[in-house]
């Protein structure tokens, strides 16, 4: 089974990361990109087959490890 | 209008941020992760409404700055 997690920053976090790919869209003549954010992406292959168990052990492989619950989102799918 | 768009490695392009996280899973008792792999994700809040004209934007966008179309596939999604 693959699970597919994405990882964003909470609203009000500061982005710099965005924030450059906002300045450099700009510079290479982009307009109308209001805001950019920018997040991870981790894609996981698991040996579980059950989706019930995959979800639970890859929601705490996220709290414990992937993402820093202060300040990040998660989103787990699973296929 | 939302762009999402995800930036992997392809395939066979090595991955050692994924490799951390691969063995950090394991360090911390997780079983049966077979591989993990670590991408981008960018969210952009752009303008224009037109799903036709925002796809080729984005696609643009991708080809000359977001991705390294060398070692990277991307993927859009707009919403």
């Amino acid at each position: 089974m693959k699970a597919r997690i994405t990882v964003t920053l909470k609203t009000g976090v500061l982005d710099p990361q965005g924030k450059a790919i906002e300045h450099a869209l700009d510079g290479l003549g982009f307009e109308g990109v209001n805001s950019a954010r920018q997040g991870k992406l981790i894609e996981l292959d698991l040996e579980e087959t059950d989706k019930d168990t995959a979800m639970a052990q890859v929601t705490q492989m996220c709290e414990k490890l992937i993402a820093n619950t202060v300040i990040e989102n998660y989103a787990i799918e699973l296929e």
